[in-house]
């Protein structure tokens, strides 16, 4: 048998912490060959290469400054050097690039090639979805599974403790993978079921919102425990329902893409913090994010505009009360508080 | 059909609390009479009897001030009276005390009469377990489920929003609870599993301990979920693990008994609070306790050397490595990091 050799597509602070994470951990595989592949859109940083910087100063100076990395991680500015040379293929691009440099790589990917997707979100369109690992297996005709969980990338490259989930309905594959992430400072389980992980992968912010929008209100641990569990709860049922028959287990829930992600967002992260700011201070989510976010977009209100336009499509709001709740409130079509009461008759509001 | 009619046995902070809500929501349901009987211990207040004065005043001076009870809640000092005219019997007395009142009750109690225990915790002796419910149902022949959650007798007494899972294997009974306590700020569900549910609310204790060590350590958001998340999957196993064929379902992980109760204690409460401060200052939980507790014991850790004795009495401390690691950690058998790597060989040291 011929070696496995991983390829990550991407090269930002998460691309480059797992390269750091794998090319550790395939020097004591036997099976995986000693080099990681990392393709690099090849900026000019300071008027030099990124690419090159990488594999020289074996440092990703812009993304993940201050952490040597391992020689045996090679950076490569065209991503076709990376997938015709690599079979486990990595995606850690940002959402948005996903469909172009998957272009790039239809008909040089290897026979047998097999991917997994880091990559948070879902394709939403006219009131559809499409998973990210769905997306890859239809354009690449690789299969393909997902790594999500309560994982923070600058936490992982400083060994602190963290957890994920593997998800691949192949189990050997997923086996592979498994064996190219899991260390001691970070604990990986495995599940087949790669529908709802990327759910909760997505859904998890819109929960963190109404996490914030608790901790605004001012209540306490039980209030906001409770709120959580709500959200935990339609997590799992919306999985279910967008996808019967593709393998929804309630186990998925348990594990670190689950549990562990919905409750780390709710009390850390950016989603959390904006919600608290508007109701404490009465503004926009545009104004919130303006003010505490630098230019970046909330995922949660995001997100859960997204989602309800899809219940709305599928005249599905009632089904899940409070994803739809928090997309009102987040709207300012009603108030805050109406997050405790989410089955009342504010779901007959019309909007868009 | 005659009226069902509801007794409390017990009146402290929680029992107050629940009476409270339960003669509010009685007044609605057609088939409840509309007096709530609440046992009382008849002990001086400023010289007078407790009894007399929430009869007189309405209020319970001592265990819930500066909130006003309906009229209709009448208190007793004798638990005869209450157990020989209501046939819903609410438990809601310090577990210590227990048997001794059911002892009190036995023979009074009328026929087809049904409890519902708000007791925390089980009964551990000699290294084994029995739920409330099972002590209840032994001493005084009657069907009894259990109503546990994320719930602060306060916030509820307040009326801020909390919630919690009413367990009764029977369904009409269950629900007939499910009316009685359930109203707008206090959200109840109905589970059948009164096992896996009690098992969470005895071992969450245990796991926001472990909540305050990562505190302690100061760690991330990531980290503490990573933690609670393998908790919340060994409350489940417990549960599933000493009573086999009870209807444990991994399902009632989900209600406010499983994600809302753990979730909210590892954020909030006094077990938390301590094991930071244990972290933080190397000082012993006895303590700890001493400094910050006025006297009181600290559940989680009675709970984690509790279940430890059962674990090793039943030679399954592998099973458990995380509960069987915080009571290592309790003990300052290994230091706090131990945590994140409960598999190790600490689990070997000889522990009582």
């Amino acid at each position: 048998m011929s070696l496995k050799r991983v390829g990550i597509i991407g090269s930002g602070n998460w691309g480059t912490t797992a390269a750091r994470v794998i090319a550790e951990n395939v020097q004591n595989l036997d099976d995986f060959d000693n080099t990681v592949k990392m393709w690099c859109f090849d900026e000019k940083v300071n008027g030099e290469s990124l690419v090159k910087i990488i594999n020289t100063v074996h440092e990703n100076v812009k993304y993940l400054p201050g952490y040597p990395l391992p020689e045996t991680i090679v950076a490569y500015a065209d991503v076709v050097e990376v997938c015709n040379t690599c079979n486990y293929l990595v995606f850690v691009i940002p959402h948005q690039f996903l469909e172009e440099t998957l272009k790039d790589m239809i008909g040089h990917v290897l026979p047998g090639s097999v991917g997994i997707s880091l990559i948070k979100g879902v394709t939403f369109l006219d009131g559809e979805i499409e998973l990210v690992t769905d997306t890859i297996e239809r354009v690449l005709k690789i299969k393909c599974g997902s790594l999500m969980g309560a994982n923070i990338a600058n936490d992982i490259a400083n060994r602190e403790y963290c957890e994920s989930t593997v998800a691949f309905p192949n189990e050997e594959i997923g086996n592979d993978w498994l064996r190219a992430f899991d260390c001691y400072y970070f604990h990986v389980e495995r599940i087949q079921d790669i529908v709802c992980q990327q759910v909760c992968g997505t859904l998890k912010n819109i929960i963190a919102t109404a996490g914030g929008l608790v901790d605004g209100l001012g209540l306490g641990q039980s209030t906001k425990a409770a709120i959580m569990r709500r959200g935990f709860v339609e997590c799992y049922k919306f999985a279910e329902w967008y996808w019967p028959n593709r393998g929804v287990k309630i186990e998925t829930m348990m594990e670190s893409c689950g549990f562990g992600d919905i409750v780390a967002s709710s009390y850390g992260g950016r989603n959390r913090k904006c919600a608290e700011y508007f109701v404490k201070t009465g503004k926009t989510f545009a104004q919130c994010e303006a003010d505490l976010l630098n230019g970046q977009k909330l995922q949660g209100v995001l997100a859960a505009a997204e989602i309800y336009r899809v219940l709305k499509k599928k005249n599905a709001i009632k089904l899940f009360p409070l994803i739809s709740t928090i997309h009102l409130i987040d709207r300012m079509k009603c108030p805050p508080q109406t997050i405790f009461h989410p089955d009342g008759e504010h779901l007959d509001i019309e909007v868009d």
